[in-house]
């Protein structure tokens, strides 16, 4: 089955909205042995709608429209739809009870254009909607004069909404797939996560992989990272795991030192894994990053069973308050140096009695850089109970510099990426101990 | 001018990587007064490119093509252009030194692959690129044998990249404009952002104004909060401008309370400029947001001018050693519990020596809740010297409750859009006092 998946809003062609939609049906479409050809958007234009309509019943058999469902006068995707099949619509009794629920639980009035949201294009199931007011539809319009294959799905814009409501979507699938005697092949996809080596690098050193056709190899730039897609097609998910081993044993064979972890795992999801396991208790003194490595941390559930205090010393009293960073050093070697970077970690693990102390000190820009200490620039200190083999005292410091041009927001994750790589390596034991160690800019270099 | 924004690559239409460019690309044309009418991606297979060039081209007068500029084999955009307008390629030499001096520069071995990305069609223009290797292409092909205006332009498909590169691709768009005597109806855009408000509720406010042609009104959900996009076609951007006043004036006479700020502006970024005009200093103390408000905060070039300490309190025993909470207190109401907000701002107050002080106490999920205290609930202390209308303490505690089913990141990121909100209505000395005030939940509601 071949699906195409068209985005309704002008929001979007103004460049008010990302459409982050279309990815993540792409991955549930994936799953389900569909095959993804094209991504549509598309103004809240009847004219235009209708135009992608007919382009699309040419070349796809499922249909999903995200959007245009909503309350307002612009949500035009039913109508229109209904429209060009030249079916009337009627209102769905349970989507309007559903709706009025919806308000009398929250206490909230109800706009009497809520209740627009209850109309569907006779003939077409409800996807009813848990989270919101708006009901999607599913609408197998094959059987309704035309001699073509042609599946509609309809969901909400919002996120949250097409997430809650996709299942119904999901078994409307299914169901067509077993009346056709289907067999989907399906195409089961994995993703290996790198951090610290570029696209194109990596791309040479698994040339001869990227070549073959099943199992498929593609390289693409993560946020911060780059990531490696291995996807093979069979008629079922053990097989297609079963053409996956031995590659991704080959790639781990070259790539190994680079790698983290599979599909949706993060450096975060990584150490509190090793964290949970082992017992230990993190503290994170951070400077340039704001919190954004306490809030990556944190961001896991059960993060509470290793975090109990970090601290953002952002100013240099507060770095020998509440760190004990020595007035001198910072005067010595200022506030952006590996010795203050040491102090941090140091005194952050003393002050809190936790196992492991993770400390970065830089510069986030856009001002404050200097041609000696340059926007970009950040120390990162690690100490803790497996750091035996490190230099003196124990602790390690990792110089790095992000590029400049970056913005403030960017260099922050950067930086964070860094500092959760290198603290992963230190709980595994393998973080290196010398300081200058420049690693490569990842992303397409 | 009519554009289109076509996205080549696999990953996308995998759902492994989404599409934020389109939108990017989608706001610069709208300053260009191009309107845009369609989104597409498609996969690195050049049958389909091919097939969705001779759509646009039919459809659009400038297509502009992200992606498949790299260095690896799947990279096919430049060299299906080539093919489909019938063009040789041709090495550029600017752009082989380019390559060359980049990995020369970093100190990085070079990959043969990298300078297959200095070919371009015959006639076409380099875009260079200062951050990375794949020049991009400006290239006007309605001079090559086809009687319709058919301008191409192609970018790196990593945001960065075309970010640095745009500047150059306007130019051309510029250029083409002055030489068809083109005076641009430009379409000016203003975003209003609300929080506190849904978007079916605002929309009906404001559905008179939400029927006009020109200025348009249109709401729609962005992160956490509702947008209102009002947008004014004119000759001159001062005209437009003098459209949209009026509009906007109407639209905080209706909706003031919710408003905090237009475009691009965060609540961050109003919190900053109110703390760096009062000289004031301020502190969180973070428990459920782990560091995200923090790091919100300090995402403001300049924040470490009233940014010196933020401390994440996770355990109950660091909420009593770093900011004095009382055991008592804890044992008494429990760690999510108005008074122990009450005490952490206080607390943060006193032992930090800073003027301002913002705590927050709640359950983030998905495990934690229980039926008094449910996953979702947060309680928000400020403290500050503007407070002296608050009660007992001069301290307000605020209670929220975000959507449960709500994953742990997006409801730390709802009780981060609180909390800031509530801190820059004390700010502005316009904070409620009342503890009980559930806000509706903004979104599609």
């Amino acid at each position: 089955m071949k699906a195409e998946i068209i985005a309704v809003g002008s929001e979007l062609l103004m460049g008010d909205v990302i459409n982050s939609n279309a990815a993540w049906i792409s991955k549930q479409l994936a799953s389900l042995g569909v095959d993804v050809h094209y991504h549509v958007a598309v103004g809240d234009n009847p004219g235009r709608i209708q135009s992608i309509i007919s382009q699309a019943i040419e070349r796809s058999e499922l249909l999903i429209f995200t959007g245009g469902l909503g309350p307002t006068d612009d949500d035009l995707t039913i109508a229109t739809l209904a429209d060009y099949f030249k079916t009337p619509l009627e209102a769905d009794p349970e989507s309007v009870e559903t709706i009025q629920n919806y308000f009398i639980a929250r206490g909230m009035p109800m706009s009497n254009t809520n209740l627009k949201q209850a109309k569907k294009p006779q003939g077409a199931l409800t996807i009813t909607n848990p989270v919101g007011t708006a009901p999607g539809i599913a609408w197998d319009v094959s059987e309704q004069g035309t001699n073509r294959r042609c599946l509609i799905l309809a969901f909400p814009g919002v996120p949250k909404e097409l997430y809650a409501m996709w299942s119904q979507g999901a078994d409307f699938i299914r169901a067509q797939q077993q009346k056709d005697h289907e067999i989907p092949q399906i195409l089961l996809s994995h993703h290996l996560n790198f951090f610290g080596i570029g696209e194109s690098k990596l791309g040479e050193i698994l040339s001869d992989l990227m070549r073959n056709a099943n199992p498929t190899v593609a390289p693409y730039v993560g946020r911060a990272e780059v990531r490696l897609r291995i996807a093979a097609k069979a008629a079922s998910e053990a097989e297609a795991e079963k053409l996956l081993a031995p590659v991704k044993t080959e790639i781990l064979n070259r790539l190994g030192q680079y790698y983290y972890g599979d599909d949706d795992t993060t450096l975060e999801a990584c150490i509190s894994q090793k964290l949970t396991h082992s017992g230990f208790g993190l503290t994170v003194a951070e400077s340039c990053t704001g919190g954004l490595i306490s809030s990556r941390l944190t961001d896991i559930p059960g993060s509470s069973a290793y975090t109990f205090i970090n601290l953002i010393t952002y100013g240099n009293v507060e770095k020998t308050k509440y760190l004990g960073v020595k007035p001198e050093t910072l005067t010595q070697y200022g506030a952006v140096s590996p010795q203050v970077a040491a102090e941090m970690a140091e005194g952050a693990q003393r002050n809190t009695g936790q196992d492991w102390a993770l400390s970065i000190t830089g510069i986030a820009g856009p001002d404050g850089g200097s041609e000696e200490k340059p926007v970009g620039l950040a120390y990162i200190g690690i100490t803790g109970p497996n750091m035996a083999h490190a230099q003196a005292g124990h602790t390690i410091v990792k110089k790095v510099l992000v590029n400049p041009r970056y913005n403030r927001a960017d260099i922050k994750y950067w930086f964070s990426q860094y500092a959760l790589s290198f603290l992963l390596q230190a709980l595994n034991g393998t973080l290196k101990t010398d300081l200058n160690e420049l690693m490569a800019q990842p992303g397409r270099a």
